[in-house]
């Protein structure tokens, strides 16, 4: 079973990645850029049939080692 | 007009990064775990109110800067 989890800033976060990110498209020439944040995107693919174990395991991996829940918010999704 | 932005290593990129996650994992006790491949993720806010050209803006955008077209897939989506 595969899911996608998807971590990112909270929002009120400085996000120093994103601002480079930002500036450089400014610099070459986008200038209809509002905002643009960075996060971290994982792919995992677990042995488990039963789609709410799985679920409930992808969570506690999230919470115990992908994700700072202090600073981040993290979604998960099946694929 | 708000776009999310992942981006993934191709299918025979090696995934250093996602290896030591994998490791990590299996040592702290996740037994079950085939295969974890990490990616990048962005958020991009644009200032345009037509999709199909925001649409252009942001795939612009990857091209330009975000993706490394040579190792990298990347998928576009409106949030």
């Amino acid at each position: 079973m595969k899911f996608s989890v998807t971590v990112t800033l909270k929002k009120d976060v400085l996000d120093p990645q994103g601002k480079v990110v930002q500036d450089t498209l400014s610099n070459i020439g986008f200038n209809s850029l509002k905002s643009i944040r960075q996060g971290k995107f994982f792919e995992i693919e677990i042995n488990e049939t039963d789609q709410s174990k799985a679920e409930k395991k992808v969570n506690e991996i999230c919470e115990k080692l992908l994700v700072n829940l202090i600073i981040e918010n993290f979604k998960i999704n099946k694929i």
